[in-house]
This record gives structure tokens, sequence and C-alpha cells, in this order.
């Protein structure tokens, strides 16, 4: 009848539809399929290349009493990394130092560190090669977006001496959440016969390691907000069997402590040498002691201040009347997390005399 | 009845069918989401890692007459990047001259850019760090494929000099389409009592700071293949208040035009030094002179042959005799828009009496 | 009737799925094409960005009878590639020695690679810039984990003299599978009235060009784990046409076998120069040869062991008893195939007399 013949045409319309759209999702499903190969296979290039780039820099302006205004590029750091499997990896940091490097030229270019880490549990990771002393708060973490000041402050760099690698192996060891031990064997400091400590560092470029360091340092931060931290490192001979020097073993103990809540940070930080021969003895060098006291406010993300005491004395087996006295205030603008300006202003008390300030700029990525 | 029972049939045998179409599509679909989402995810990533790296580099054989023969890897040059925000950015030059730098060698490693750059609006973009002086065609834009001749031009290195990079900040204001000025404070030269321009150069290495330079520029590029840009510096004192030398206030003039009509391109530049002081005046360093006209004519995309006339003179202020005349002429081979083959002949005159060829190969990335 | 009517209704619901499905199939084909646009596109940006990275370094102990223990970080190596087509691609490495570079440091920076190579044809490539030059087995290929020992062989550091680099340009032949010649003209040594052979590497850093180098050498790898190759070069004056010193052409031959079966493998080779000239005869440095045998065998995936006897004479043109002969042996342990930790003692007699051993790390990435 007509009605079933008008149904017929319909479902012969529907047949057709149906047709066209299973043709239809065949292709979309074909072309999904290879739209997903693709995304996969192209995936997984990305993920196979585990070279990574970063860096640093840091350029200074130092106006102080009695010497020329001065600006310079301190610092422009590389890193380079590289992960060979989710084990072990590799870690270098590359830098120029006073932007130019060459016969009769300040600069200096530095390979500050690179070693590979292998994670040999979960809680042993293992590094062997050339790396940074774990020692102090700017040794190990001295981007500039991340402390305050222009320069770094004395304590960290006449006592600790910052920015200090060696050669060797170490392993960090979590021993329960927040609680870590470090422990290194390295190659060691050679003084000479003025006992510095700063001047000491071989760079291990060419070092002399008759004689090696033995460091070990506690660090607890369970506790959100708070960093405890202690250093103790033993040298068997500061002046690496030099003939006609004196035998001079020497301990550094250092302890310091971070303490942030909200927008307050306050850092603390003490350090001392203790140098065991008659030579030192006699130039005051068998103790050279440091401390300082950092307190800062972040007023909102952009803008920080501080206010920093620090005393440090390269001679304090003599008197404490040779220590450098040094108090600070400044400020830190955040352009962006990585990028920060800086300003502070200085007096320098006590064995020195001077008073000045710093502009900085400095950023990393 | 026959008819319906049939349509029933087939109508149900196409309910099977929509059901079956439905769940494909509901997995299609799903499919599709989850590689979406993938590739939203992966090309996130691949955003978020922003670091980018270039370079460039130029092996030099020069064979003058009188002289050895020589060949030199001139310079090698890494930049290196990273995109904070789409509106913060850093941008350096790492370089190594003469291939080898250390205690007794020949060569150097520089920075010779390293800065970051904010777009404080559509219009208005600054820079702070070290960045190069805007001036003249050659001191930002170098890389060998962008220039003819195998050496940089004698104007460009006695007069202006490049490469010549400051400390400092800068803006670039977008002052129409097609037209731009810069201006910059940044760190000056010292050029201690010979007053010979490029030996002025600090290269922001524990540079001294006592006085600045103050440098505009203004360039005009509404005219599609036309660029015309003068640049002005003021000096307060070259010598940087040294003691026991005069002070030396100057002033820089340069300006510039490239033209391109089809193949056909012209440079001319000119610049000029004014330096006010009795010392300067007595040496005939009071004014410090140069110029030079450059036509070239690309044949095809790979080769091009270029004509240089160029004068330029360190002691101005006494005689227009002292000037060194140098006439070039030369090619461009392009293996590939960045690697680039030179080669080019030398008539020196004037001051200087000598005639040589020069080879070159280039490459950048 | 009530069947036709019941019919019509099931066959509008279907005409409202079908609807609904052709809506879910446009909008998914459509949701599929901008998906698929972005993975293009994504994939074409990251298929366009052919800059690659990767480095090499090595860190060593030296302890030998009579001399101060040492340790240095004695490369660390950096390696910038980039490729422009697939015929047309750069490649260079970047090397500081002796971990810290500037005035009064011990340290270096070199530029040891930085060359473009195109491939003329299949069988045909050609390099333009500065390149290792194609003799021996370590100055080609001198990544620490490809080697045994810590310290390089000293047939090839005071013979060959690796690492060796010279600017100019080389061509690569595939004359069949296996077979390949390769040629070079480049800059030469300039040795000096001494006429060392190591010191007379000029590195491409403002070097004499007076006089050039022709190489040529043949290797055969079709054998699976054999490699036959052999070198000679001419110099036409090693002293670079020097006022006051003799005209001295030179000619270099080395040849070189390494062998490999399962586990076991040997290398050995033999380099000797020859120098015309009566200063150089003379000095007894006419001849200077020398020649080395090393088997290995590795136990397994992550442990081998050598022995090595080598002998080299600077002045075999006097006699053999000048002669330097070292034996040593030694084990590699692979952390990961690209991380090496290196052992091994050294016996030293002929014209020098010591013992030692070594410790190494080193990797490549």
């Amino acid at each position: 009848n007509d009605d079933t013949e008008e149904l017929r045409k319909v479902i012969a319309q529907q047949q057709e539809v149906l047709k066209s759209l299973e043709q239809r999702l065949d292709q979309t499903e074909q072309r999904l399929e290879a739209t997903a190969d693709q995304v996969e296979s192209s995936s997984s290039t990305t993920a196979s290349n585990k070279t990574t780039i970063g860096g640093y820099g840091e350029l200074h302006y130092n106006n102080y009493k009695d010497t020329d205004a001065k600006v310079d590029f301190h610092r422009f750091v590389l890193f380079f990394g590289h992960e060979f499997t989710n084990k072990i990896r590799f870690f270098s940091e590359f830098e120029l130092e006073h932007s130019i490097a060459g016969e009769g030229q300040d600069g200096e270019v530095e390979l500050e560190q690179a070693y590979v880490e292998y994670d040999y549990s979960d809680t042993i990771t293992t590094k062997t090669g050339l790396f940074l002393v774990p020692v102090g708060i700017i040794n190990e973490t001295h981007e500039p977006p991340t402390f305050y000041g222009v320069e770094r402050n004395g304590v960290e760099k006449y006592i600790i001496p910052a920015t200090w690698w060696e050669a060797g192996v170490a392993a960090n060891f979590k021993l329960a959440p927040g609680i870590a031990v470090d422990t290194a064997i390295t190659s060691g400091l050679n003084v000479g016969n003025d006992y510095k400590i700063r001047g000491g560092r071989q760079k291990v470029s060419n070092a002399s390691a008759e004689n090696l360091a033995y460091t070990s340092r506690i660090k607890y931060t369970a506790i959100p907000g708070l960093e405890l931290a202690a250093t103790v490192q033993f040298q068997t001979d500061l002046a690496q069997s030099s003939v006609g020097v004196d035998k001079a073993a020497a301990t550094l103990i250092e302890a310091h402590a971070i303490y942030q809540v909200d927008n307050f940070t306050v850092r603390a930080l003490y350090a001392t040498w203790n140098i065991y021969g008659k030579e030192a003895e006699a130039l005051g060098r068998d103790e050279q002691t440091g401390w300082y006291v950092e307190p800062s406010y972040m007023f909102n993300e952009q803008l920080g201040a501080f206010a920093r005491y620090a005393e440090y004395n390269n001679e304090a087996g003599f008197s404490s009347s040779s220590a450098v006295e040094s108090s600070s205030v400044g400020i830190n603008y955040y352009l962006h997390e990585n990028v920060v300006l800086k300003a502070d202003y200085e007096e320098l008390g006590g064995s020195k005399d001077s008073q000045g300030f710093n502009l900085g700029f400095g950023y990393q990525f």
C-alpha cells in the first residue's frame, strides 16, 4: 500500500545515510589512529632528548668611598645537564667571570660543577666528579634571585670560601623525611705559607692531591619554613705536604639556620676554621671565624627588603680587633621571579673602614 | 502483514547499525579527546621550554704584502636565550676569539651581550644588562652571512668601534610605523692618555664607571628597502676621571643609509668623534673620523659581488694625510642562506701602504 | 493502520538519531582536523629545530713516583651542532682544559672542531672549516668511554700529536661499501727550531699559513669487527718559511688496525715522521717514531680490562735508546655505556724511569 511504499522510501534513504555515516566513521577512525600514532611517536622523540640547558648571570655596580666606581658583569653562568637513565644523570656549571678571559685580562673561565649522580636506592644518591662542597647557604645555591645583597656576604666568601668546589665522591643519605646526611671525600685546599683560606682553593686544575678533605653535613628540613644544617670538614694538611712548610691539619665547623614565617625570613650562619700548626699560629690564622644574621621581609611578590650584620676575621687567632664588621640594608625588586634588580648600602667597620652602595641586576633560567 | 513485517526487520537491522555506530562514535570521541589532551599537554611542555641556542663563526685567511699569510678562526660565537614570559626575555652572546684563550695565548673569551628585555607596552621595550651600543651597521648585526668582505670594515672597527658593548639601561620607542628611537645610559670608554677609541673599550670587566655615556638613535625604515639611521653619543669624560689625565668630554655622531632595489644594494656610513681636551688636541685625536660607501649586487640567490671605498683617520685633528684609505672588491658565495664563502682583494693607501687578499668561511644558526 | 503508524514512529525516532549522529560526526571530524593540524604544525616546529648539544668530560687522578699526586678535571667539552638541510650540517667542539682558564692559570679554552659538512653526492661529503686531522685512532674519537687508560697513550700524544686540528677543506669518498678515502688540504705545523711535533700545533689561532699540509687516509671496514687504516701527510715546510730556520719538508706515515672478536679486541698503531733538513737532523729529530699494541677483554657489559705496550721516540734520528717505553694494565668499569670509571698502572722505561697509577672518571652525552 501507499503507506508502506512511503515508509520503504524513507527506510531506503536512511540506509543510504547509514552507509555514508559508516564510511565517514571508518575514515574518521583511521585518521584518528594515524594522528594518535603521530602524537605518540613525536612525544617519545621529545622524551628521549634528555639534555637540558640553563644559566644565571649578575651585573654589578659598586660605588665605595675612596675608590673608583666600577661596573662589572661579575658572573655569566651556563648549566648543561643530561639524564642518562632515571637513576643516572649528569650536571655541570660553566662560568665566565668578569666578562672577559685571556692573557692580560681580569676574568676567568671556570668549571664549577661537573658530576654524575647515581641513585643507588630510594634513600642513597652518590656523586662522582667535580662538585660544590656541602657547606653554608650560598655555596650550593647562589643564583642571584635566591639571595639578598648585590655582592655575596663576606663570611661565606672569606671563611667558607664560596664558591668552593672540589673533586671526589659524595653520598647523600635520606635518614628520615626531612633529615639528610651528606658525606664527601674530596681534594683539599692548598693554602701555601700565608694560610689564607680563600686563596687555598685549587679549583681542580692540576691540583695537588697529596692530602684529602673529609666532609659531613646533616640537614634538617622536617618543619615547613625551617632549615637547620651543620657541616664538619677535616683536612689532613692544608699545605698538601709541601716541602718547607709546616704540616697543617685543619677542621672547619659551620652551622646555619633559615627560618621563614609568612613574609618574614631570617638567615643566620656561623663558620670557624681551626688550623693546627705553628706557622699558622704565628700569623694568627690558626683560627678564622665569621658569622652573620640577616632578617628580611617580602612586602609582596615583587619587593623585599633586608638588613644584615656580618663579622669575619681571618686572623682570629690574634684578637677580635682584626675582624671586619659589615652592616648592610637593601632591597630586591623582582621583575619576574627569575629576574631581579638589587640595591644595597653597606658600612664597613672594624679592621676595614669604608662605606658605599651597590646596584645589581641578575637572572636565572 | 508481510510488507510491514519485512519493514519491521529492516528497521530492526537499522536499529542495530545505529547502535553500533553510536558506540563507535562514542569511542572515537573519547579517543579523540584523549589524543587532543595529549597534544595539548605535549605542546604546552614544548611551549614551557623557552630556552634557545644559536651561534655563528668565521674562519679567515689573510694574505697581505710583506707579512706572513695567516689562518685564524677569528670568532666562534654561541647565543643563549630564554623567554620568561611573552613580555620578558633574556638574550646573550658568548664568544671565543682566535680559537684559544689562556695564559700566553692570543685569544680571548668574551661576553658580548647579556641582557633582559621587557616589553613595557606595545611601543616601548626596555633593556637592562650588557648590550651592544645602538650605532652603525655592523655593531648590532655582525653574523658573517649578513655582510660583504672577509674582515669587517675599518671605519666601524677604528671609529665606531665595533664590536662595542656596554652595561646599562636602554629603551626602544616605536614612534610610528617605521620610525623608532633608541636611548641608552651606559658605562663609557676609558681611553687612557693615548685617546685611541678602540683601545678605550672596557668590556664591562671591572670597568671604571665614574663617567657614563648617553646615546640616542633614530631609525627610519618606513619605505621598503630603505634604512636611514643616525646616532649621537655624549660622554662626560673619556678618561673616566683618571688622575693626571685631562678631563675629556666627547661626542660621537654617526649616520648611515642602506638602500636596496631589486638585487642592487648600497650601504653608506659616516662617523666622527669630537673630543674636548688639550691632550687629545695635542695628539690630533680631538677629531677622529671615517666614512665608507659599498655598492653590491646579488647575481642570484647564491652569488653576490661588492666594491667598497673606506677612509678613516684617528688623527683627523692634525690633517687628512693621516687617513687610511681602503679600496676593496670581492664576492660572497652562499652554500646556504646561512653558510657563506667569501673572497676579497684590498688596496690600502693613505697613511698605510699595503695590498692583499682574504678568504673567509662563515655560518650562523 | 496501527502497524504502519508504529513503524512511522520508529522511523521518525531513527531519523532523529541519524541527525544527531551526523552532527556528532561532523563535530568529531572538525575536531580531528584541528587536532591533526596542531600535531602537524607542532611536529614541523620540532623538526625545524635542528640544533643539538652534547659533550664529554674527564677527571683524572695521577700518582707517580717522585712527583706530587694530582687531581685535574683534564677536559670539559661541549658539542654544538646544527642541521641546515639534510645535506648541509654544522658541528663544533668547544673545550675547557684543566678546569680554569685566564691570566696566570694552567687551563685553556679551545675550539677543537667547527666545520660545515656538505653531502655533494651519496658517496662524496666535503668539510670546510676547522676540523680534526684524519689520522690515528684517538684523534677523531676521544670521548673517555671509547678507549682504555685514564690518560691517552704517548704515541698518539707525542708523535701524532692528538688532539690535532687544522683549518682547511676536506673530502670523504666512499669508494665501495667499507672502503673510504679522506683527503684534506689544511694549515700545517710550525715547529720552530726545536722540531718538536706536539709543540708545533698552531691551533688555528693567528696561525702562520705560508706552508700547507696535504693529508690522505684510506680506511677499510668491510669485515665486521675489523678496521684497517693508513694515513700519509706531506708538509712543504714545518717551519712555515720562518726567517733564520731551515726549510723542513716532512712526511708523516701512520697505520693502525682494530680487530674485535666477541669480547676480545686488539688495537695496534704505528706512526713515523720524516723531516728533511739539516737542523732537524742535528737534533736527531729528522725521524720521530712510535707504535703500540693494546689487547683488551670485556668480561661483561660493565667491566673490561686491557694491557698496552707503547714505545715512542722523538729523537729516533739519533738512536733507539732515546725511546720512551710504557707498559700499562688497567680496567674500565661502565656505570652506564656513557659513564666510565677507569684505573690503570703504568711502568715507564727507556729514556724515562717512573711508575705510577691513574684513576679516571669520564662521561659523554
